[in-house]
């Protein structure tokens, strides 16, 4: 396995100086200094970035690690056997048009399968965009610089576009990832040999598993065992309904089983499953720097009272509680608040400015298990005091040095409104708080760390 | 009604110099061009924003139509007898610590009521924000210049914090509002009253109301079927749950009724109610924009198989059906796509580059009622071919202007992927298609979009 992440040597068959699928790869490796390591073939030959191009793979010299393959459906098997032959034993094949085209196709991906298998290769995909590793900047498909940057997120997604479309949108939400592996229709290794060779990374903190349709489900439910031990792992799965089965078995060539099975089967295996994408993406943000919720009780400080009934429904929907202030509690937040402030839970202070000083107060409190905070403010109400000096700080307090005081509870903030001061705003909470954009996502994240309490039990 | 929304002369009682709640007003005002028609009291005199402020109520000019009342709740009571006295009929009372505090307050907001019934004055709030009239450029709280765009949305709100962040947040989804009115405690006007207003105003095309607790039932429900006859009329409930109840009793003073009852009545009066927040900004989207959904069989386009496997279990959940694609159609997608496109719906293109030969082709196809589109693309795959001076129309089609031939039908995109990239392609898509971020997202969308259509029938 760590000739896929980690090669010394990699050939990219099927290079192009066209664009399409697979054109910026040769340009991609030069930039993160993979070029130097790179071997590229094309029957054209010629150059492309300043480095030739081999006519044929009998050119390659040994000692490839790694060799992706971009050439045509058909090219395909030759392509391997000739590899084969190299000694070539670790193989992406990003090439599309096998299983998922139907049973030509199905026929043409048994016999790579068999060949590989007679060389004694290793096989990720057809139809796939294969690794990404952000420790040694090595990716075997183009993917943004933002999203190169070093994290702790191990990505395990079927679908090639998929897995880069969220390589895209991680930066913006701040999750960054360590390793991705991206499946297509996995006629060889699979969500499993992944699971397990994530499991043991170190560098992987958090495990996100995209499912489509499942190939040997025994198999899938014990590497999930064993990487849910290790670290949480959160599935999101497709091909839930009937629709949704249709959908993935022409995408990946794979059916979906019954999903209410999947469903208990993930739980006892203890994974986290995701109802939707956002909630992967948040849960995911969550565990790279949340502790997990031990008990039910959450308590809630609002800006606004609308949001915080918001939250209530969503906490009370999900089987949360409303944790009860303590009398000490109280009587600091009574010392500092005006009198229309309702010393309730939600801790609705308004804009009386009083934020930073109830939060101060509620963090002292043994009682509740969790917080979720809700400092929205109008841009124009808190704009006439930026202009004259006045920052977040100085409204809502050091809400991330406060954070430190409740070490080993999460705390969720919601924010909404104008983008700068969200900005500003998540800023201002710091890293150790999960910023999410609405009450029922908070409270998703909640039963998420919930779950992995279970876990850790 | 008028004098709220168009006042000719307009005081503001409580203006003050030290920064709080309310200190940005005259200054918004200023910019506006609503300073000159304005009258600030404060019993310190002296001048604020080069306006000269009167020391009492009792020096302001007869034929005032509005005055904005951002005094201590003490103070409300003795300002609106000397408003009544000065013969002004429409009341914003900004202040809090009313019936939301408990039994005192609300005595005191009884006994106000009562003196502005004396004088005949209608009165907004207490406990609130008032209102926007982005056409006139008025707005009786500070508000962004960007929130101030003429549109079409009029918002009813209980809450003024509330209120006030939805129209800091809008401009970043693109919806544009035409009028909101913040209720607060709603002692005089309520969402009745402005649902009436509202619907008379052509200049509004969809109204939200955002609901805690009702009062009054009966009048709630005949003025929605009154408004819902005219215009889509969106409704976000919170207080669903005893947690929530009791957050919204906190909050406005009002007590929230079962939920299951509200839901019948909501839908039988012809209200369609979003389960949360972002359900009912984006089908405020939608509802400016799109004709309602007249089918329930949806045709999907998309270059990502798993984001077209996630809408497809969405449909399948919320109860549409995936429209079969003509003879015709599927001809045309032969003509032009590589041989592993599988010509299914969703029609899942992949990185082919025909996503604008595809949906000339499914546009023309009358089998759909309603389409999704999901032009997901990998930003590093995209890059190079945009280096070489390719536009995102060049791989995807002029979709704004295919989207005109079926101006009948809804059509939503589904984006996700790097910022930069969604931003082109949402202006790609236009303005007469919808662009949300998630595939269950569009599916609540298209929920909405058929609810309307129901309305219609």
């Amino acid at each position: 396995m760590n000739k896929f992440f980690e090669p010394e040597k990699v050939a990219l068959i099927g290079a192009t100086r066209t664009p399409g699928f697979g054109y910026g790869i040769p340009g991609f490796w030069k930039r993160h200094g993979w070029l130097e390591k790179a071997y590229l073939v094309n029957p054209k030959g010629g150059e492309i970035e300043g480095k030739a191009v081999l006519r044929s793979i009998s050119e390659l010299p040994d000692g490839i690690d790694l060799a992706v393959l971009m050439v045509p459906a058909k090219a395909v098997k030759g392509a391997i056997k000739e590899l084969g032959e190299k000694g070539v034993k670790a193989l992406v094949i990003e090439s599309a048009g096998f299983a998922e085209t139907g049973a030509e196709g199905k026929r043409e991906q048994e016999e790579i399968s068999k060949i590989a298998c007679q060389f004694g290769m290793r096989l990720l995909g057809p139809n796939c965009v294969g690794v990404v590793n952000t420790e040694l900047k090595f990716a075997t498909i183009e993917i943004m610089d933002q999203a190169l940057e070093k994290g702790e997120v191990g990505i395990i997604a079927q679908s090639g576009v998929f897995g880069n479309i969220l390589l895209d949108h991680l930066p913006a939400l701040g999750i960054r990832v360590s390793k991705v592996a991206t499946l297509g229709n996995k006629i060889d290794l699979d969500e499993a040999d992944f699971l397990e060779y994530f499991a043991q990374d170190p560098k992987i903190k958090v495990i996100l598993l995209y499912e489509e349709g499942i190939q040997d489900g025994r198999r899938l439910i014990a590497a999930l065992k064993y990487a849910t031990e290790k670290k949480p792992v959160l599935v999101l799965k497709s091909g839930r309904t009937e629709f949704g089965k249709r959908a993935t078995l022409s995408h990946t060539g794979s059916l979906s089983g019954e999903d209410l099975i999947y469903d208990g089967a993930f739980r006892q295996a203890g994974a986290i499953r995701a109802s939707n994408l956002q909630e992967l993406l948040y849960l995911a943000k969550a565990f790279t720097s949340q502790p997990s919720l031990k008990g039910k009780r959450i308590g809630v400080l609002t800006t606004s009272g609308s949001m915080g009934a918001m939250l209530s429904d969503a906490l009370f929907e999900m089987g949360f509680e409303l944790a009860e202030w303590s009398v000490g509690t109280l009587e600091k937040i009574k010392q500092v608040a005006p009198g229309w402030v309702n010393l309730k839970n939600p801790l609705d202070v308004g804009p009386s400015g009083i934020f930073g000083k109830a939060l101060d107060a509620l963090f002292s409190d043994p009682n509740p298990d969790g917080f979720v905070l809700i400092p929205v403010i109008p841009f124009a109400a808190i704009e006439p005091w930026r202009a004259i000096g006045f920052k977040m700080r100085d409204f809502f307090g050091e809400i991330s040095k406060l954070r430190e005081r409740v070490p080993d509870k999460p705390v969720i903030t919601v924010l909404l409104g104008y983008e700068q001061l969200e900005k500003e705003m998540e800023e201002l909470c710091g890293n150790a708080i999960t910023v999410v954009h609405s009450p029922e996502m908070a409270v998703r994240v909640l039963a998420g760390l919930s779950a992995q309490k279970r876990l850790a039990d």
